[in-house]
């Protein structure tokens, strides 16, 4: 009898497969000037929860700043009790999944350090990719690190700062930074040396993540995904800019102070629209919902089905949006072709004597009365390691159902992500050292087919100037200062 | 600020939504004469969720028999410690949602006491209509009641049976009772007096619930439904007959023992396609999938849509396949509407001060991108009391939807369920007080219409001599004694 | 590495050493018609802990009857969220060890059940020695029992009574049960069928366990030890008779109700001074400090040192009067010669390579500075099975003491008990097999002395018609029903 | 209904009182180079319990460094699945009461960071008097503190020196410090920058607190106390002399490293004899026990009972040795004045209504049949405040005893100590406002005597050159520069 932890990574808390092999960046939220404001952030945080499921945090300010965070999901790490901790008029909070340091509580966000601005709060999303290289730096003239993680780098940086105010400091801190970050900071101090609370929220110059300012009455918001608005009743002021720093000190405005001269280019995650943000989030100036219907419909445009396909069904949840928009194009039913758990995070046993894709099994059903003599189209959003599509396709095929055709609403993914998705190392790829026949082979379909990266571009309405296609392409926008250091890239 | 739990009832942990408003009645599970009777009863509980989630039990037997019940969820109830205890070649198990008793552990299943018949345990699914007449007539003869539950009644009648055998007893014992009920029995001596492992599955005269015998290898398996042998890997055999009692104490085979003369009816539970059972299930020999997706073909035929609606969306999880029959049948598109969390049995914080429809809000998010400015059809597979209704119509509303035609996969409920689902009284039912156009003005929609009677049958393909529709039509099959006397009907 | 739990029955709560292998009974406290009264009730049964560590519970009412029992130590089975529940201005709670029944949490009292005299509790201390037969008894007949213990046996016999009202069908049950009890009972009706709340105690015709009735204010309390009115504020009224029946029915006045005939002796259990009460309290007439020290110098009188002692030392805690008072009586001076750890209940967890005496080094660390090259008098209050004494030895010769010269405070325990104490079965008994020179052999002391009956007596100031030393002596006072049938005896 | 904690410190898990007042400091304890090492320090972590009780922490190393803190009793802490984590030959361990910093988690020692010398942890028992100073040049430097604690300054000055060696730099790091330090250091380099381990444990030149070196076949011990050396089977070597650094890189042998000039005098905490430490540790090159109850002879010699008193009774548990030291030189009985609970750390629940010296009830009974009408001498340690002793006087009063005549073991306590025992303010030390007769009248006792300095130096067989007795005499034999700067001295 083994114990296997259904770990939160593979279980997304709302209607979105989560991959197993693809693990979530990070997401942040903050409210600022609302009495209600931690609890806000609280509901922000279970509305990102899909963004982070290792652990949870917040840190309210108000003066006195006070933190809490967990390992866990959101509603396991908050408890009442919590919030008569969490006082104070501004909050930030963070939902994690670890791309860089290892998955223990000490690694949990927002980080909270005194420095000689006082104290500072922060929560990111992203991945500084020489985060190594300076940390080395910072440890050898004796700087003492409290967690493994990337982020903490920043606040050594604005800890040895000598500007004036922390918002220069995060400046002048940033400029040695690469990489893709969405930062929130807290302090118990303003930019003038006052004890009142100042909230910053910076974009990194390429805007790889995505981050929103909001408002709800007179109160400031800030997340990563537009989907905690609708929650906690704000309304989308404006997307922070790439490259832009908003400093709040006051309800009624805001200072937005540039980090980088222009650029000429973005690099939006195009995944974010293929899997990780929620179909109801607007982000990137789009909404999900649309962009992930139409890569659907593009693909159908671009891999239709054979002749004698009876009906196109999905991996639940993250690729129904994708079938639904192929199905539509082709003029084919849609129909359900499993049954999903959602088992949010929860350990459950599994039999000593080991069944048979019994992973796969405890979370999806195949309907075979529905499928049984069938021949269908199958779409999944992405194929990473080509494991688990694997045991999906093997618990399909038990229905009875006579041929699979799949189709990926994507291309294939050759290379990793270095700014912030943790996708597993290049040589884990099925589709870094497998052809596209190879791979329908290794799964045993009829077909496979993918999107291509001109399809990709073209239902998000952008070029390559605009979108980070790198797991794809391998064009990285960025240098990879560490990587190439260790010669891993 | 409230501290809310999100009770279990109100989120399935598959996709179907929950009625806040129907709970959920109860679900039995049995393995007998395997290695592993315990871990695949587990098994069976977990895909059996949806039908209780209060509480779990597992009662395993070989000799000694050992008893684990919680309060709670099958992953939360059952850790791996519990399966050293559980030791045993077979074992029975039960989800319980109270439709009577009060929501405590003692109220848990499987009871298992001790008789002169040998240790017995019983699981039930179901409701005797009889059951607070006959608990005062033993209270007062001296019997001692160790639950609030209908289900004991049935244990007292055995233990004070005359009969040589258990299945005589059980047989005797059931002459007494009246209602609904799937029961599940393991003793741990056998019909001959022996201490040997005895399971006995029985189902009442009208077999209002559904009961299933599998087979895995050459040992025996019980379900409320089939997804939970689709889950272990066992084979249907059979349902078990209306009014059928299975005495199973060998690997080898059964015996099957009729408990009462045939009736020339049936009253298989209509609700069970509409919404209570899991859509991969396969209960009173027909595909749930199927008829749910036909009961919204069905639906379409007798109300379609106004001229110049756009889309069909449903309300998640529970009338997606409805709203996919209704769309298909119309040739509209099918759009999702809402993006549902799956927050399974947590606990989550209210802000102290309200916000409006915060319950609905935090299951629910309306894709606003996808419906402003449209007209839409939206599908529910029924509304008990329409305060749930009316919140999620709001919620739908805020995204600028411009008309919404609400269209309803059942008729109206006008009258309780007293066979095991736990309705609300008659007088709570929105439908028992108001007519459609009534309802309609609460729930604020251009247009609500519901499925006849007449199609709700036709779509299951049975008349009212085969299914119960009582909640529907007021024709309750039988007697309902305790009702009578307490002049509540 | 292995996982040991200290048990809670090693470690009493207060400065009392807890045989490993004598096995507490079990303590009740009441409190009638206080505002305050579950939280008296819980406060007297943690001045009672040391009577009972396995489980604990309270029953509050007033109308309505409301449980709550744990497992484990007082203060980790009650919360305060506990005390919102357990209203009423009437409790009833116990302590448990198990002396019949497993130790699980159904057989944690008291008992509550429905029978036609209404809700009734029960708490017990003591042993019905007839309970098998009559158990058997009742279950031929139909009764399904829900705990495994002796005490429920009184309450089928209620339920089954036809006398009119609940304290004479007390009565009337009692008259079938053998054995010792000191019984608390609670109802949500009095004695004239009243929707009121009234408390029953009952002690057993030889009296065998303590009972004691007392006063806080306007209020009643009951409880088996007077020093758990020491902590809630509680005057003693007087001790309950052999034979009597209290019924407390208002806050003026109770009634006093016979339930046997005079039977010229009492059998009042004379380890209570030797052992289990604890010694600030009064019972049986008499101080346990007071009896318990005399114990000593009777000892000090009967087996006085060798010549040349140095000093005498105790096993902490239970034994430290009876060395004061052996110390003071022959004029040595009295040393710590152990350092005791109080880790009530606590689970501690051993290194993968055993340590030798490992069990007894945790509790016990000996003071070698004070002791080494000393002839030191060992005084313990009692030998059970010797193993423990054994380890305790050993590890006081390795602090290098010249000699050891053990004293017993009590008689060579030859025999079980029957009444309420959970002794081994007498064949693990070291001083039913062994003589006192065996003992000593096997100890590896330089001499070993017990006290005598007629000492113990001495001490106690009383004679074999006024206490039970049927464990020393084999006389016990009365017929042992199952244990004949057994043949076990 | 108010909840109260007995928090840990007033309840110490072996037989010895712990002030409500008199806060302990730490313990620490670690193994080298032993299969079972974090299973020792585990153990001789317990037998330190009484050092702190407020969190404990183990690090385990052999190249990884593994680390386990929490916040509670080291049996609650440590879990069996902990020390599969807690690899490695070597541990270090400590156990925490705060004298600086405040009681949360995050200040749990051993504090493990990384460096340019590789990972270091440490765990500190003293307290350094410049810490606050040494803080702010650090933090006003860019330093980052992850802790509140005075301990943390040692690592950032470790961080940043430029020696080579990790030795190098702590003894250069010390030279910055000031105050009172028994340091236990562990790194997962040796001194050659290889990957070993290497454990240091240093004591400062006055060697205020004490530290044992220990012996386990072949491996190494350190420990505050010769109690843990007990428990794991060590045998004491050496005390580590004041100013004495001890480095120990293999189990052969140590390196023994002076950190400072000989001083000509010693400050050896003389409050570990009267009250801190066990008293079955030998510290300081004396027997606890011995001096103890040598404080209790020599009060009898300085301050003897009035006439007519019967007898001596103790405040358990700490009073218990002086109360026999001075019954024997007094001639007079020793009795149990009170019985002593020990629930250690648990939470109880206070009645809603207060009942009076509720908190000193709970903990103490007093044995009324033993004391009424009786003239006792009351021996207590220690006065700090009064207030406990005031409430324990009116206990003992309640029982009818007719005179108190109280003697106190140590002299009046009239400042705070500043070297890592958390005695409050002076203020709030009611022998700094009071006069014996005051506090007498304060206290409401018949009598009211304390030893002389000169006694207790006497007793303890030193003079002020070897013992520190600041808080009695106000002769502190370090400058106190925190304290000056804020005029608080």
């Amino acid at each position: 009898m083994k114990l296997r932890t259904n770990v939160p990574k593979s279980f997304a808390p709302f209607s979105q497969t989560v991959h197993p092999d693809l693990k979530e960046e990070c997401g942040v939220c903050g409210v600022y000037a609302h009495r209600q404001s931690a609890h806000l952030v609280y509901l922000g945080l279970t509305a990102l929860q899909h963004r982070g499921q290792e652990s949870a945090g917040i840190v309210s300010f108000n003066g006195k700043m006070n933190r809490h965070v967990g390992m866990g999901l959101v509603f396991d790490v908050f408890k009442e009790e919590h919030f008569k901790f969490l006082k104070g008029r501004s909050a930030i909070g963070h939902v994690r999944y670890s791309t860089t340091g290892s998955s223990v509580l000490k690694n949990a966000q927002p980080i909270l350090v005194t420095t000689h601005y006082g104290q500072v709060a922060v929560g990111h999303n992203g991945n500084f990719t020489n985060a190594d290289t300076l940390r080395k730096e910072l440890e050898s003239s004796g700087a003492i690190f409290q967690t493994t993680t990337d982020s903490e780098v920043i606040l050594h940086l604005i800890a040895r700062s000598k500007e004036k105010t922390l918002p220069e400091a995060i400046v002048s801190a940033l400029k040695k930074v690469e990489g893709a970050y969405s930062l929130l900071f807290a302090s118990d101090r303003n930019s003038h040396g006052r004890q009142e609370s100042m909230m910053i929220a910076v974009r990194d110059p390429m805007g790889f993540r995505p981050l929103i300012l909001g408002r709800i009455g007179s109160s400031w918001a800030i997340a990563s995904e537009t989907c905690a608005f609708d929650l906690i009743g704000a309304k989308t002021v404006r997307e922070i800019e790439p490259g832009e720093m908003i400093v709040i000190e006051g309800s009624q405005t805001f200072r937005s102070v540039p980090i980088s001269k222009p650029l000429g280019r973005t690099a939006f995650c195009i995944f974010e629209f293929i899997y990780f943000a929620r179909p109801d989030s607007k982000i990137f100036g789009k909404s999900v919902y649309e962009v992930r219907r139409e890569l659907g419909r593009q693909l159908a445009r671009e891999a239709p089905p054979p002749r004698g396909v009876d009906c196109v069904v999905a991996v639940p949840d993250s690729s129904v949006l994708a079938a639904m928009g192929y199905a539509e194009e082709v003029q084919l039913p849609y129909e359900l072709g499993f049954i999903r758990s959602h088992y949010v995070g929860r350990t459950f046993i599994e039999p000593s004597k080991p069944m048979r894709d019994f992973q796969a099994r405890i979370k999806y059903n195949p309907i075979s009365e529905n499928l049984r003599g069938k021949k269908v189209v199958l779409i999944d959003d992405s194929i990473v390691r080509g494991t688990t599509s694997k045991k999906l396709i093997r618990l399909l095929r038990s229905t009875g159902v006579k041929e699979i055709h799949m189709r990926i609403s994507s291309p294939p993914i050759t290379g990793s992500c270095f700014y912030g998705i943790d996708t597993p190392n290049k040589s884990e790829l099925i589709a870094s050292s497998h052809s596209v026949e190879g791979i329908r082979k290794f799964l045993k379909v009829e077909s496979l087919k993918y999107l291509s990266i001109p399809g990709l571009l073209k239902s998000a309405r952008g070029t390559t100037s605009k979108y980070c296609t790198g797991c794809f392409s391998g064009n990285y926008p960025t240098r990879l200062l560490d990587l190439e250091k260790s010669s891993k890239c």
